[in-house]
């Protein structure tokens, strides 16, 4: 890659950008912002670390998952994207609490189903008996 | 705090450690991994000037996310805490589906007990007209 279409990380690292940069595919010139996340968060030597420990087929999604996880960080300095998970698992709890509760509302009206089954039964029950009675 | 008795960033760093140390609450010498989790994944310099950046009584929690996101990371090099995230995601929906299914449960139920209702006042009106005929 030419020194005037350097990637996002090499121009904000100040240095030539060469043919087999390991961040260029992944932080592209046109979205700086997202090389200074993980800039910030992990550093660019420990990204690149990172990136070449993996098989080229997963460093795209791998760098995605980076930037995101250091976005979340830079947005909340004390809990980053634990906090997220903290989230969803308190949303998980109500959820299943919920379903809790409406299983408990189907137990109700499965009781007033027999019971009206029941009654009904016993309506037709007498009902016959009284056509004996006739 | 005096050389013998380091905190684990400082014996993992081979430094002296100051009274004043920046990591020594968070990172004690009897729990090495916990400081190379976040050693490799962010970096000594980071994680200092991460938690220098936040008042004293927000560095525990923040310590402790940061050691989460960096053991996930470690574990999971690609997903990394954002694995968990959509992880969690993903059940969130099933859950939420499983509550659109119950809810479609109880409308059977509800539409069930209304026929049953109907169906108990038709009976006893035709019982009563039984009466008139006598």
């Amino acid at each position: 890659m030419s020194n005037s279409s350097r990637c996002a990380a090499c121009k904000s690292l100040r240095r030539k950008c060469p043919q087999d940069c390991v961040l260029a595919p992944y932080f592209p010139s046109n979205n700086p912002q997202r090389f200074s996340w993980v800039h910030k968060i992990f550093g660019a030597s420990n990204i690149t670390k990172m990136l070449q420990q993996l098989p080229v087929e997963l460093r795209g999604e791998a760098a995605d998952c980076m930037a995101m996880e250091a976005y979340l960080r830079v947005e909340n300095p004390v809990y980053g994207s634990v906090g997220i998970i903290y989230q969803y698992q308190q949303q998980i709890i109500e959820v299943q609490n919920e379903i809790i509760k409406i299983n408990g509302e189907i137990a109700v009206y499965n009781a007033l189903l027999q019971h009206q089954q029941l009654q009904q039964h016993q309506d037709s029950f007498f009902s016959t008996d009284n056509d004996f009675n006739l």
